[in-house]
């Protein structure tokens, strides 16, 4: 925060300003709100994909007027997977953050599926199942195949416990703040709760 | 459950009966012991990709004997997705279609996940989102990308709301099968359990 | 079960038998059939109390016949807590168990409920809470007093922890009995279901 | 909050100010600090009892400095069900509104487990349940006896429906600042979350 505040003093009018992190959706709109009356355009990137983006391209959640979008839109469609896909301007600022957060959120519910599932298989002692073994079949032509599904798969050949699966996705406070935002909205949200509980237990 | 045993009588020593719908696995336990003792070799066949396996395969979960999985084993090739992916042998009798349950309990979670998320992002008026677009930038280089989402995207593009898109999962009884053995194994699973609830509630 | 089948033998047309335990309905239901047959009278008493019971009373709901409730009303006013109040003849055989068994995941919940509670006011480290101060003051006036609460206060003036508290509640097999037939009945049970999730987290 | 700041400057040095609402404790906190930058003392006072309390007598949480609580002591004897039952001094300003705001997550999560219970006595049709006969009876001797309970009772005398019950504990804010703060301070509260939840779904 008081970084940007302190690079306000250093961009003048005309200057684009780009945040690509994991900020609260709230403070990007009081951030686009300070920096335009400085006359200083601002950008918020909702970026997915993490260390595999570098070699896949990332997923862009892109916040921000028409024209600052149009002035960083070379920028993106280098780091997208392709010119027109994996990433759009989805509204004004706070948007991309925002979309960014919920994207988080779902990332915190579909892992938690995942680990709950695999629980069960391994609880049931009697069939004796192979955990990497079934994540592989899984891999291939089912409905549950996935980006998160193939990073489960992998764990698993390492003989990586459960535990360590569910660690995939960083606890970088979008989670719970998506609980915030859907109980602000009155949106019940059990899945993505319970997740973020999930958390809050295999750290007791 | 009549069929079997009454094709129990067509069949003699040494046939081989394969069960690929969804059958509740105790029963398969049952059915397998029963044909066993007429010398009738059982596989079940837990089976996954719906109407699109056609086209790319079925992702295959195999329960049964060495011998009984081996005499199956060029079925089911051409019937994966490949020779050696999407398929497995993964224990005895009702394996196969135990595992095949804790997939849909897991199919129901990620819908579920999907569902929530764009339920808060629908309702965050303030922003004006594209639920389709977003749908599209996610499938691409994002951590959230899977088929269901592909599945979710094709609906949005469609104008669909989101309570056709939860329709996309079959209530084919395999989620509330995936609670009771969940509570039966003392696993705590509350993804998979709101994603049944879920369906409970936008029935009443 | 064997014992009241074997029971069947010893007791002949016209006697009564009542099971007073926390039988499961469907049993009960079962049984009150079978001893029908051989022309006996059964009654079942879902009883609620503890070891209390015995000075203040037992709270118990009746399930059987017209002429079979009747002719245990006698025994039934002398262990109520009055003549009138505090049991009933609910339904047919099998009701005064599954009245009692929704009673105890009614139970499991409301237990978690302040479990949840205390639990909050002890990680609010900054206050300094005396948790048992607290559960004192709710005792007297306010709207969630209650018999459970005056157990947690007695609990937590021996210093006892939360976990004990938790364990007031039997595990009877009932909680986990009552999350099935709301299942069965397409009923969302979130706070008892978590209440025996809860459950199944504190023993792992 | 105005109110309190402009009234602040009809205070002088040695006043005493009390707050018996439903504050959030995090404003109460910053109000106390204010006032006693002017020498005005501050008492947070969380009430339980409703209606009720006239009759009965509240149940009262008190914050502040022990000097302020002791002027206030004669005030609270009066108010509450006994001098010495039924409220108390829990800590410093904030922690009686904590304390309250804790008491109406729990008032929630109970009122919500009662609820569930009833919806699946309702739901066994072939039982042909009278949920008010089960309340009444439950009221005497059993384990789940409660204010709460009788509350719930006199509205089910009165032919209401569950819905109108669950409508007893208001929305008063309070049970999303619950949820807020139990996960600001990382315990699962799925009981008190789900039980807001519920008001969610019913609002829809």
């Amino acid at each position: 925060e008081s970084v940007i505040s302190e690079l306000g003093e250093l961009f003048s009018e005309g200057d684009l300003v780009v945040d690509g992190g994991n900020s609260n959706y709230k403070e990007t709109v009081r951030r686009g709100q300070m920096l335009a009356e400085k006359g200083i355009e601002f950008v918020d990137v909702g970026t997915s994909g993490g260390i595999w983006g570098l070699k896949e391209g990332y997923s862009m959640m892109v916040g921000g007027s028409e024209t600052a979008v149009a002035s960083l839109t070379p920028a993106l469609k280098t780091l997208a997977p392709g010119d027109d896909i994996g990433w759009g301007h989805v509204g004004p600022n706070g948007s991309g953050h925002f979309v960014k957060m919920v994207h988080n959120g779902i990332e915190y519910g579909l892992m938690e599926a995942y680990a709950e599932g695999f629980e069960i298989l391994k609880a049931k002692e009697e069939f004796g199942l192979d955990l990497h073994q079934i994540s592989e079949i899984w891999r291939f032509g089912s409905v549950v195949r996935s980006w998160l599904l193939d990073l489960t798969a992998n764990a698993l050949a390492d003989d990586a416990d459960l535990s360590e699966i569910k660690g995939f996705v960083p606890d970088s406070g979008e989670g719970r703040w998506t609980v915030f935002e859907a109980i602000d909205l009155d949106i019940p949200a059990p899945i993505i709760t319970h997740a973020l509980f999930a958390r809050f237990v295999s750290r007791q």
